[in-house]
């Protein structure tokens, strides 16, 4: 490819004008990013040489300079890569508990259906016995996760590997939905045996705490330690509900017009219904905060205030939350929380869910936290108290609490330091109420991706 | 005063100096609007001339002009009155069900604690006889309103009066708390009989039809009828737990900086918390369109659809109702749909309130809505049918039915030309889920107020 590169410089005088007409069409074609399909610029030693094409053809389009050898090349890649179909992509969903089942499901019925997507999806179970039989054995037999997800058929091309390194070695999409606390273990096993061009979509919910304390994303997190562009789905989605196929909406945060058509693609149905926004740590970061109002909503049934007053609580932590995310980060959109994993998500958290559920138990038990993980909760932990505590000491730190008096109030109750009962003292003048916070946050919405910032996008 | 004023003239030259620098930092102090007293600009002749002075000064100011005679005589007299108190405003409650009453016990409670409200509110009471004695009696001997707000005591100072001519005549500031139905009556009845200067505050929810057809704001309506400057009141805000004193949060939509902290100072408590805004016809609107919202998630519950889908019906009503304000009312802000006129009270509606209920029951119940209205709500018209069937004349007018799936289904659903089973169907391929909205919207959020436009202020 390379030699073919060179003799075309003999060409070059010659077609000087007809290749900027046709690079130019190209590139408005580009443009319009979602009508163009995915393209698979290769491997081993020309995929520098082209990645250079491509950026000294985006320099030359800003600077107006003649056509270079290495954009006349680019063009034709382009032209040959669009008229020829892109290897189907592999995907793998690491997980299998019961949202990671429900998204298997998902994902193995849009790859028997969409042609750019590999037919066998691979899922990576964590073995163990039900009855004496592995339950990969289980479900690769009876399509089933009987363990997580029972009652719900698997499509058949969905494979259950107990190896992760296995499931995931040939895909060219990773699909995270593990525990948050098993995340950095899996990237270290996953280090180095997985394609370089892979890409991740991360469905885990909650912060980690990064080293010399602070909170740390997840896809961060896969980022930094695994070396792949991450993106992530969030949204109001009971997994249960969502295997039953009962129509809802998601969110996913991907700043890679290349890539955001393929998650889609993998991910939408008729009854799962994706909207791609590019302000991917708005969508995660509300994925966790949720669950610490969530709390105070839960709270506030425990102590019978009323409609009005959870209206007024939940609100109050969606300001709390636009504003947390203005603070830590910078360059959000307003628009993001009223996508399905911002106002949506809060919502069905705040009725429904185990976070509000046990915080209004909390109130008329008087039980501690601990106690009632494990009678409702069979021991598992609870996550809105955890997130309010890992916030909390990034508040304390900056000296930043007085700004978030739901947060905080919160977070002090679960630990005991405050009565249920005291909730609505630390809201009733809540600087939302002295000011209008919102006046002061204007400028989230016209923040957008920083196109000096952006990267040249990383082909799948 | 006018001959005071020539005599200054003799000042003029040796004082211009000091007089420029003095204005200077009284115009800082002004934009700080908030901190300033209200002022009361007097009556009769010398109005005119402190409103042309008042305005010539602003003149002065953009353009850097020398200081006129008018604009020094503005400023002794803006010195003047911010060290004398104003004269105590007068509150006329015009309308006393549920909701009046729950807004008298406030507004009474806090003329008792404020110098600038006068101690005696006035409330129109519709007379009617209960158990052979006239209501007004039974308001004004037991502090009680007896047929509408039963159990709560109200403030001994607020004066239940049958005669609203009687009741609003010299009222400072009318609050409107009747049934839409009433207010274009309502209007010629008091027309010509109030102050000139009064301002309104409406918390009268729902539209009203223009003549011709399509959709007139209830607060357009009294602003024209009685040519009296209006704000409105929204927000999540049960009248009977307003009245048990529960904390909750309600929005003000004041276009004028004079008014709003006179407007706070008489809603605002410890428990009813106010954000006022200056985006007034939104606030307004979210009030009617939320009912279309409502209706819809209760034919989710009747469906048994599950907290998923009715987290995205709700978020797609969300997204309908910013679509329709920022169509018809243009320059409205994104962010005032984060406020309690906005999410919170579409949430409230939608979990709890009547057009819920009785949506729910007309999918359980196979029944007719008016014959819910009947058995469910003593005959009284369900808001959110009518409001639907008003945004769907506009939307029909203009083309628009498609941009607007939700609110579309929602009419022909409570019209019987669409089963509710369809509702899903009609928002599987919602605009949301094929553009993202809100990237095309997001100028909603950087429109302001037009500075070149704004009226100089009303003064009450």
């Amino acid at each position: 490819m390379y030699y073919f590169a060179r003799n075309i410089v003999k060409l070059q005088t010659t077609l000087r004008s007809a290749v900027f007409a046709f690079s130019i069409r190209l590139y408005d074609t580009r443009s319009r990013w979602w009508s163009l399909p995915s393209i698979n610029l290769g491997k081993g030693p020309v995929r520098p040489i082209v990645q250079g094409s491509l950026r000294a053809s985006v320099i030359h389009r800003k600077q107006s300079q003649s056509v270079s050898l290495l954009c006349f090349y680019s063009c034709l890649r382009h032209l040959y890569l669009s008229v020829m179909p892109g290897k189907p992509k592999k995907v793998c969903i690491v997980g299998s508990g019961n949202w990671g089942s429900a998204i298997a499901k998902i994902v193995g019925t849009n790859a028997q259906q969409h042609d750019n997507i590999d037919e066998r999806v691979t899922m990576y179970v964590y073995e163990e016995l039900i009855n004496g039989k592995k339950l990969t054995e289980i479900i690769n037999e009876t399509h089933e996760n009987v363990k997580y997800l029972p009652g719900i058929k698997l499509p058949p091309n969905v494979v259950a590997v107990p190896d992760v390194v296995e499931a995931a070695k040939e895909a060219d999409i990773l699909v995270f939905v593990v525990p948050h606390q098993f995340i950095r273990t899996l990237c270290s096993t996953l280090l180095g045996k997985i394609k370089p061009t892979a890409v991740g979509l991360s469905l885990i919910k909650g912060f980690d705490i990064a080293e010399g304390g602070g909170i740390e994303l997840i896809s961060h997190i896969i980022n930094k330690n695994l070396k792949i562009e991450m993106s992530v789905l969030m949204g109001a989605n009971l997994a249960n509900e969502v295997a039953l196929e009962k129509f809802c909406e998601t969110t996913i945060g991907c700043k890679n017009k290349r890539i955001a058509p393929v998650l889609r693609d993998i991910i939408q149905t008729e009854y799962f219904r994706v909207v791609v926004v590019d302000d991917v740590d708005t969508v995660e970061v509300c994925g966790a905060l949720k669950n610490i109002v969530a709390c105070a909503a839960g709270f506030v049934d425990g102590l019978r205030l009323g409609d009005n007053t959870k209206a007024a609580v939940i609100r109050l932590g969606l300001m709390e939350m636009i504003k947390y995310v203005d603070a830590f980060y910078p360059g959000s959109k307003l628009s993001t929380f009223f996508e399905s994993c911002g106002v949506a998500d809060l919502i069905t958290t705040c009725y429904g869910g185990r976070n509000r559920r046990v915080s209004e138990a909390f109130v008329t038990s008087g039980k501690s936290i601990e106690q009632l993980e494990i009678e409702l909760l069979n021991g598992q932990k609870l996550q809105g108290p955890i997130t309010a505590l890992e916030v909390n000491f990034v508040l304390k730190n900056k000296n930043m609490e007085d700004g978030f008096p739901l947060f905080t109030a919160v977070h002090r109750i679960c630990t005991r330091q405050l009565e249920p009962q005291k909730l609505i003292e630390c809201i009733r003048e809540h600087p939302e109420h002295v000011i209008n916070l919102l006046e002061n946050i204007d400028h989230l919405c016209y923040n957008t991706v920083d196109a000096g910032n952006m990267q040249l996008p990383n082909p799948i």
